[in-house]
This record gives structure tokens, C-alpha cells and sequence, in this order.
């Protein structure tokens, strides 16, 4: 038996009252997640966690290099049983660390399995998770539907095919699956690669000579996605940029277009300026912004030539720029064309900043028209997301916050709700105990609900 | 019934103890708060708790415009119920936050009314409330007083009229008030207006046409806040400049007198070199500085043309200085100019920073000559405070803290003494429960009441 | 009787089983520390408690100047009863400070002593103790080894006399005494006396007139170090500079050779390339690095002129480097000579920077390659070492940590150790009695074993 227990990070009676009666069963709207919709769609059985679980997830992959696992039972070519004992092995001491408790929680929620990750039970787990799935009909649709998910965004580039959103709409799951709209391939005008994305975008639009046609051409594929539900869309930056000109802007692409190396500084200026004029467009359509701050990626040259982006050699940068964060939303506030914005901010020295500085551009829109994201990536565990709900309690409305997302690769991930839920009962809880704020159960219960659920959809439209 | 407990905030038996047998009715020395001193003269009776909450408190506009409240009921044109009602409704799930509680400890304390603020009793609140001041008399001095305010300090301009003071001192108040001495508006030569508030300072004393001539015009208004008991002055900045040579800074002044436009470098030797200059200056007459780093003003332009400054619209900076605020340090201590400092950081991020150099500078003029001021503005919350006492303890020494102020605009504000004050004896019982500190009440009770109270009066030296 | 109890800082049973049957009795591996290995050797008894407490240590003196204390009292004139009485005064209302737990600590575990520190028990407290070292002997070496320290790394320039450690190795001391590698004062190539350090390793080397010579004669003493049992190295940096080219590097040192004065950015290139250039020494030769960065060095100079370096006059730096930490790493990885590099951060707010980017650089040499050292120097405190706790647990894997060092000049600093473990304990345990990680007891005191000492004696490779 493993320590998972009913009142799991439930640690006062409050607590549990707030999450059995209120939080528990509300649907789940995960408004920014990177599941891919073929394979939804095509809802191939699963047969092996082995591969659902060590298959992609850079999580766990820089877990077990922490711990000092060669990297043959990472991403090599030892056996998956060998791999997967070499996981249970490091997770079994990973005290704390949310992997230890996401793991722990999926194998509960999806396999019915409660024995304890470590080196001892791995093949018993593996046996023990293959052969359910051999037994009961696992497949991506029924772990999205028995997690209670009603809405899911997946994250697509300006230029992917959106027929299989059509295929989907026409089917009568129990959730609905919207594309996110998401730039960035053609924001990062540096990549190496930069004209083929260009060109996908070209062959679905027209031909892009200037700004003003690239511009054009991205209004044209948000309103293609827009037909499929769009309602959020997503920016990744290390930094924020200061906003150019126009001018300068379209000089830089001018440039790039014509087959040029592209400098740090003019792709600031390029990322800059199309930072500022997609959110003038997100605003003109009324769909959110999902602002993704701080993250200094490829950090290890030597992996990134052997195993790509997203392995697990991200991290966090320690860039300021507040001051140009400001300018953003000033510059949009001034035209009336600041949308709906989440920011999500990877760096948690700077939460103070990012949290005092969005109370200055609220609006009557939507409650909460600026939004402190939930705890993100690195910050995803539970001291992360006590911290963002202290920080939020602070210097914000806490009931006005959207609340969880998955932000994953992987179709295990839902139980991340459940992991927020019973933090934010716990934390809530607490206080109502020590007598630090209202004793009304039903009240507070309301807004555990909201948080979990209805702000979102409010906040999203859809 | 409202949550609020005898035993509020009061963790431990131990807490409780000494909050209530040490700290709860020791005096309060409000060494820096935004009062008037004209509304405290003239003493008008209040009446209406709209007006005394919402008619200029940013602290909670911003909290509406978090929650998505149209600007009609914040500034805008509403009934003051219309305002009230949605206010107590955005309060009411604001859990945690210190608005939230200090707004229903004001009602306690000064209104005998313990109904908890939410949209459902909006209506009997204010009710309530306004029959109180109608049937009590309720006036600026009786809030002070019953408040166990002993002195008060003021924030005035080095223009301001002093005469007030001198009226005031006639009386035989409870209480004293002093003002104490700012000259950022002397300071901020990049303003617009800057000629006009120079030119009030001309008025009162000579004319400027150099930074000689400023130098001493300030100090003979210095000399004058003095006579009224000024023990105590004020810089803020949004961080900490280079020292410039005099010569550089007088010629950006000359410039600026000349009417020209003064760019944000110049501005910045400005205020380096007058920075240096007052805390000489403070040295020399013996009262303390207190600089407040760290607030990026005026994010929203928009709303900064409708409303002006000091509406809700600053946020918390993220620009390092401390390396300019160890020279500063280190210039004064060489010269032995070096004045009693507290310093009062705004971002949360940099207190370490700050305390471990605040270390460096310390001297036996005073116990704890260069303080770390209480959790400021954005951070006067209860977390902002208990990492404030953590901060404090593990890198310096808690019973030197000249403790708590109020920073505020508000009559009502005083009850956040009471707050701070269970906060710390929370802090302490806590340590002694744990049996990490002296089990001894009586010792550790001494300490708390110089936490309160002794230490200011020990360090302003009234 | 002190507050000073067997289950000090053990916030549940579970933590105190943890403590008294797994932490307490494990040895120490103190793999960096700041003691005199003549004094080691001479092993002259102990005599004076004022001494020892106030001779060198300048963590105390910080806090006696926090206070108010006048420096005759500290570094001064005055007598040690005085000195002893002043300091003792202090730490009486020191609450929670680290020195306020560590002097209690250390009078207990080395004096029998259970009087609480306070200003009324100093003259009782003093003549216990020096009565105490009369009546037992009291040595370098017993401290030592009643602390169960089994290695021991002092810190040794690359010039410094190894033949002690000749004479060490001879003796059979519980415990065993080896150098760390230190190349500072080859490294701070600004400094007015850097001719003089260099001339020091010439002595023992050859003539240096050239980067490639200064290479060989570091080289040269290394060998010499590792023959006497090295496995660690110390670089301490303000912050991480760029990796200049041989060449660069070459003409700055060329021309500190020729008795020019070394410009700030001169030093930073020459600085760049040393860091470099010694981790893959360390890399080729199998010794881990120690890197030390954060540290804002002499800020008052006044006091430096007076009593020079070392003297409690430094600070926390706020320079951010994590993008030249980055290329550092990734630079080393990429040429296969990235050593064992243990991460020292004396800024809080870059704890998950480098958290994170140390796990985009572990390899399988070692469990935990990368290790993110203990909480040090200003943070070498409770809520220090429960960030760093935290810290580690949500973004890498606990039980990979080497654990705690004393980094201490005082001969008394061992019960660190103890106050380290428990904490520690006190961590694992909440989580097992709150249900968030398995209860199995035997298998988490096994990891707080590894921690305390197996982790480290496998990482250095003694």
C-alpha cells in the first residue's frame, strides 16, 4: 500500500470538507495543454506504461539524470523494463518531489494500483498497470473523459492542419477540444530554420514579402482557428522586449526574407514588435493571451545535438524586464486594445513585480481581465503553488484566479488537478481554521468551485 | 458575526500571552504616515464610512480592479452606497487578503460592529456605521487617540506650511505631531512642475540659482521643520543612484533652472548627488532617514491622465542598486556622515541584499543605527511581514526593530499596529512552543513592548 | 536550564526517530572548512571560552555591531570578561538568529553547559567553561574528534606549506586531514599585492612569464596537493563571468607582470578564463569543484582599512549570471571536462535558477554530479536551510545531496552538523506524518544517513 491516502495533502477537516464536497467532482477545463489532437482522435489503446510514462516526459527524464541514470535508460536503448526499473529505482527516494507524487496519484486514478513506487515493486507496477490496460480499454479518450475534462486547448502553430478539429467536433465526445493559437515558430525569426515555417504559413495564406503580409496572413489563420473554438492563444519569451517601430520591424524580416542571418538584437526587435501586434490582434478577436515568461532553453549543447529541443535542458532565467512589461501593457492599455491576459512567470523572485504590476491594468471585461498564472513548469509543485497562492492572497483577489492547467505532453496528467485542488482546499482550510477568515463553508465551497472550474469558463467565453 | 477572534492571528497560548499581557496596550509611535495635519486640526466630525474607506484609499481601488469592478463605482460617478455595496462584495471573498482584514478590524475597533463585510450585509454596515458617528462624536483626534497614538510624524514637503504645527503644538492633545521632512519634490528635477515646487522653496527662503544656493535653502528649512520637532525624513526612490561630483550635478540643475528639458541621466546625477547631500544633511542634525527603494510609479498612463499619481496604478521595481547603495553607505561612513537609516525595501526578492549590507554600516550611536524597515506597502501583509521577521532574524537582530508604522492616508489605519503586533507575538510564542528560543515570558514580553514602541522613542530621540 | 532540549528543532516523532536512531551518530565528512591545520597539529590546549567564541569569529562580531555595541567592545580594547559580558548581553534577545542556537549548542556539547546565554549568566557561563578546559583537556584535535569528524578539508592556497599535512598523515588521528585547492589569490589578478601571491608559487614552481607558464605551475601544485589526499576545490567569485580566449587572458596577465595596474574589466577577463581553465584541471584530475558566488566583498571601507579583510564586512551580491553560468557549463560539457561542481549560491533569490540549470548538467560519474550546495554563510541559518530544503525537493532529488559542511574558522563549529540533521529530520518527517511520502522508516533514515555522510564520502571518493 502506498501513502496516498483519501485526505492526501488535506490538513485540516476544513480542508477535506472543502475538497470532498466542493472541489472533487467539478469538471475540468485545462485551457493550455500540449496533447497532441491525431492522437485523440485516433484513440489508439494504450498498452504499456513503460512508454506512457518514460516515452516523452522530460520531466521524469531529468529526474533519473539528477540522480545520476546513464542516459541508455533515459533515452538509450535499454529495454523498457530495464528503464522503467531504473525510474521506480530513482523515484523511490525522491521524497517531495512532484514527480514522486504525480506518479504515485496516476497510478492510482488510471490503473487502480497502490503499491508504493520504488526499485522493489517496479516490476510488480509494471505488471501489474500492463495487464489492466490489457483488460480494461485504456485510450486516450477515456483518460481525458474519466478525468472529468469538459474543455482541453491543445497548443498549435499558426500553420497546422485544423481538419482534425473538424473531425472532432463532429463526434460526441464528453469534452470538447479547441486549438490554442500559438506564433511563435514565426515569432523566432533567429531559428535556423525560420523561412520553412515561413513557408508553411505562406502555402495556407499567401504570399509574405512584408510585415504588412505577414500580418495579414496570421489575422487570416486566427480566424480559421477561430471558427474551431479558439478562445485562447499562447506567447513563449525569455524576456520582454521593448516595442519598435513598425518600420524597424519590418526592416528585420525584409532582411531575414532575403536569406540573412538574423542578429540577437534585431530578432528582439522582430519578437518585440510581434509580441505587440498579436495581442492588438488577440484583443481585436476577444480571445486571451497566454503570456510564458523566463524560460532560458538548450541550456546543454551537447544533448540539444543529440536529442533536440524540449529533453529536459530548459531552465530559469534570471532576466529582468518589468520595465518593458509595463510598456506592453501600457502601449495596449492607451489603444484599448490590451486583451484578456494570463502571464505565466517561470522566475518566482519576480512574482512580486509581475503580481503588483498587473493590478494596474485590470478592466471591467472580465474578472480578473489580467491574470497571475498558476504555478508553471518548475514551479509546478507544491511549494510552488503554496508560494503563487500566498503571493496571490497578498497583493490579488484570489477568487478571481482561472485556476490549473496541465501544460503537458502526457495523457496521465489530469490527476495535476486533483494535486492543485487539495493544496488550494488545504490552503484555504487552514486559514478558515485559525479564524483568519469567514466561517461560511458553503461561501468558500462556492469559490473553490469557481477557482476549479467556473472562472475559466467565464473568463475563456467559450 | 464576523471571524475575528479575540485570539486573532494568535497562534499559540504563548502568543496570545504576550500579545495581550505585553504588547496590546502599549502605546504607538507612528513615526511616517500620510495624515493631514489640517484635517487633524480642524477636526471636522466624520460621517460617513463610504467617505472614510473608499474616498481616496488606492489600496482598495486596486483591490476592486482586481476583482473587475467598473471604474464608476471605484472613482467614478456611483451613489456612495452603489460604491459601498460593491466593495463589501468584492471583500467578501478577498480571503486572506490584508484589506480584507484590516477593513474588518477597523470596523470592530472603531465601530463597535462585528458584522462580516460581504455583498449580503453591505447595506447594514454602513448603516451601522454611519448611526455610530452619529451618535458618537467621531473625529480625526478621537480615532488617533483611542487608538494609543503618542506621536505621529507627518510627511511634508520642504514647502509645506509649518504654522499648522505650531497651532497644534498650542493644543493639549493626547498626542503629538511632528513633521517630518521630504524633499523628493526638490529632488525630482525631471518633473514638469519642477520650477514651481523650487520656487515655493524660494519663497520661504532665498533665491536658487545654483546648487549652492539649494543646498543651503534646504538646510535652513530643515532647520525650521526642526523647531516643530522633525525627528525623522524621507527619500524615495525607485533605486539607488551613482554619487556624481558636486559640479555635475550642479550643472544639470542650472540647466534645468534655465528651463531646459532634463534627461532621465541627468535626472539621475540629480538625485545621486542630492540623495548624498540630505542624508549629510540629516547626519549633521542628528535625525534619521528613511529611504524607500523600489516603487515603479505611474504604470498606467492612461489612467495616470484621468486620475494622477498615487490612484493605484504602481507597481514594485525590479532594478538591482545595491551596489550603488553599498558606496552611498560606504561615502557617509568614511566622511562620519553617516545618519541613523532605515531603509525600506519594496521588493521582497532583495531583503536579503539589503539586510547583510545593512550589517556592514552599523555603529553605537544607536541600537540598530541602520534598520530594516517593516514589510512595506505591497508587502504589509501577514506574509510580507512574517518573511519580514524571518529575514530579520536570521540575518540580524529582532530586538533592535523600531517595529511597526502605518504609511498610510487613511484615519482608520491604525488598527494594522494591532496587526503587526499579534503577527510578531505569533511569530515568537510560536519559537518559544517550539522551544527554539527562552522559555522566559517576562524577558521575551520586554522585548516585544520594545518592538512596539521603545525602540522608536529610543531611536527618533524625541 | 536552557531551552536547549533533547528533541530541539524534531517538530514530530517521526523526526525524532529519524534523528536519534538514523542522523545522530553518523560521522562527519566536513569537505570544506576554514581551519588551521598547524593548529590542528600544534593541538594547544583550550583555555579561554572568550577566545574562542570572539577571537576570529566574525559572525559574532556582525552581531554584537547589529546591535549597537561599540567596537572596543568587539575588536577592541576592552577586557575579555567585558567582551564576553557585551556579546553575552546580545545573544540574550538574539531570538532565532543562528549564532543565538549555535553558541547554545556548542556550550552544551563541548561544556557540559546548560546555562542559558544571557547577560546575567555571562560571568557564570565563562568561569564554567574556562573551569571546564582547566579540569579536561580541551584541544583542537578532541573537539574534533568528540564531534565524530571523520574528514576534514581545510582550505589551502596553491602556495601554501603542505608539509603539515606530511606530518598529519603520520599520526593516527581518528580523523583524517586533507587540503582543498584554492587558487584565489592567483585568481584576483587586480590585487596590489598579486605579485607578491605570485611569486609565493613561483618559488615552489618555476619562473611565470606567461599564461601557458602560470597553467603548468598551477598544474604543478595541484599534483602536489592531490598527492596529499585533495578531493575538493574552492573557486569563490562575486559572479560568473564570460570565457574569454587563451589569448585575452594571456595579454592581461602579461601585463600584471609588467607591474601594470589591472582594470576592472582586464580582471574579469583574466577571471573568466582561470574559472575555466581550472574546472577542467579539476575535471582531468578527478577532484570536485566548489563554487562559491555571490559574495559582495569589503563593502565598508573604513573598516578595512582598520582591520582588513574578513572582519564581517561583506554582503550578499545582486548581480545576475545565470546566462554565463550557462555557457560555463555547458562550454566544459561540451569539451568533456566538466568536473564534479558542487554549487555555493549566497543570493536566495537565484536558488531555482541555478537549481534548474544544474539539472541540465548531471552525467553518471556521479549520483548528483551537480550538486546545489548547502544554504551558506548568510543563509546558514533554520529558514535557510528549510529554503534550500525546499528548493531541492521541488526541482531536483534529495536524496543525491552531500549534505552539510561548517565552511567555520571556529574549532567549535561541529554542532552545525547536528543542527543541519536536525532540520533535516524535522523535514522528512512532517512530510511522512502528513502523509506525503512513504512511511517506510527505514528506507528514509537510510537516505538521511547518505545525506549526512555516505553521499559525500562516495562524491569526493576518499
Amino acid at each position: 500500500m502506498s501513502y496516498l491516502q483519501d485526505k492526501f495533502l488535506l490538513t485540516t477537516k476544513t480542508a477535506a470538507q472543502l475538497y470532498f464536497d466542493y472541489a472533487k467532482d467539478m469538471p475540468i477545463f485545462d485551457y493550455h495543454c500540449h496533447l497532441s489532437e491525431q492522437q485523440i482522435l485516433a484513440n489508439e489503446p494504450c498498452t504499456d506504461l513503460c512508454e506512457l510514462w518514460l516515452g516523452g516526459d522530460h520531466y521524469k527524464w531529468r529526474l533519473m539524470r539528477n540522480y545520476g541514470i546513464d542516459e541508455a535508460y533515459i533515452t538509450g536503448d535499454k529495454s523498457p523494463k530495464e528503464r522503467f526499473a531504473a525510474f521506480c529505482k530513482v523515484l523511490g527516494t525522491a521524497y517531495g518531489n512532484p514527480i514522486y507524487h504525480w506518479s504515485q496519484l496516476e497510478l492510482k486514478s488510471f490503473f487502480a494500483c497502490d503499491l508504493e513506487i520504488n526499485e522493489k515493486n517496479a516490476d510488480a507496477i509494471l505488471e501489474h498497470c500492463n495487464r489492466y490496460m490489457a483488460e480494461h480499454r485504456v485510450t486516450p479518450q477515456s483518460l481525458i473523459e474519466s478525468s472529468g475534462v469538459k474543455v482541453l486547448c491543445t497548443t498549435n502553430e499558426v500553420f497546422d492542419d485544423l481538419t482534425v478539429f473538424d473531425e472532432i467536433a463532429k463526434k460526441d465526445y464528453a469534452f470538447r477540444v479547441f486549438p490554442a493559437f500559438r506564433a511563435d515558430r514565426i515569432m523566432n525569426i533567429e531559428a535556423s530554420n525560420y523561412l520553412t515555417f515561413l513557408g508553411k504559413l505562406e502555402a495556407l495564406t499567401h504570399t509574405i514579402t512584408s510585415l504588412g503580409e505577414l500580418e495579414s496572413a496570421l489575422e487570416q489563420r486566427l480566424t480559421e482557428f477561430i471558427k474551431r473554438g479558439t478562445c485562447a492563444s499562447d506567447i513563449a519569451l525569455e524576456k520582454v522586449y521593448v516595442i519598435p517601430s513598425f518600420e524597424e520591424a519590418d526592416r528585420v524580416l525584409r532582411s531575414a526574407l532575403c536569406g540573412n542571418s538574423v542578429s540577437t538584437s534585431d530578432a528582439e526587435i522582430f519578437k518585440g514588435y510581434l509580441t505587440y501586434f498579436l495581442m492588438k490582434l488577440y484583443a481585436k478577436h476577444g480571445i486571451a493571451t497566454e503570456l510564458h515568461i523566463g524560460a532560458m532553453r538548450n541550456n546543454n549543447s551537447r544533448m540539444f545535438g543529440k536529442l533536440g529541443p524540449d529533453t529536459g535542458y530548459d531552465s530559469i532565467s534570471d532576466t529582468n524586464s518589468i520595465t518593458e512589461l509595463s510598456r506592453l501593457l501600457d502601449r495596449l492599455d492607451s489603444e484599448g486594445m490590451l486583451p484578456k491576459t494570463i502571464i505565466f512567470n517561470l522566475n518566482p523572485k519576480m512574482n512580486p513585480e509581475i503580481m503588483t504590476l498587473i493590478g494596474c491594468f485590470q478592466g471591467s471585461e472580465a474578472k480578473g481581465k489580467i491574470q497571475f498564472g498558476a504555478a508553471w513548469w518548475f514551479l509546478d509543485n507544491k511549494v510552488g503553488m503554496e508560494r503563487h497562492l500566498e503571493d496571490l492572497t497578498a497583493t490579488g483577489h484570489i477568487a478571481t484566479f482561472v485556476g490549473m492547467l496541465t501544460d503537458s505532453r502526457s495523457l496521465l496528467s489530469y490527476p495535476r488537478h486533483q494535486y492543485f485542488r487539495r493544496i488550494l482546499c488545504s490552503y484555504l482550510g487552514a486559514m478558515m481554521e485559525r479564524g483568519e477568515m469567514t466561517a461560511d463553508v458553503e461561501s468558500v465551497g462556492s469559490v473553490v468551485q469557481d477557482i476549479c472550474f467556473r472562472n475559466a469558463l467565464e473568463y475563456f467565453n467559450v
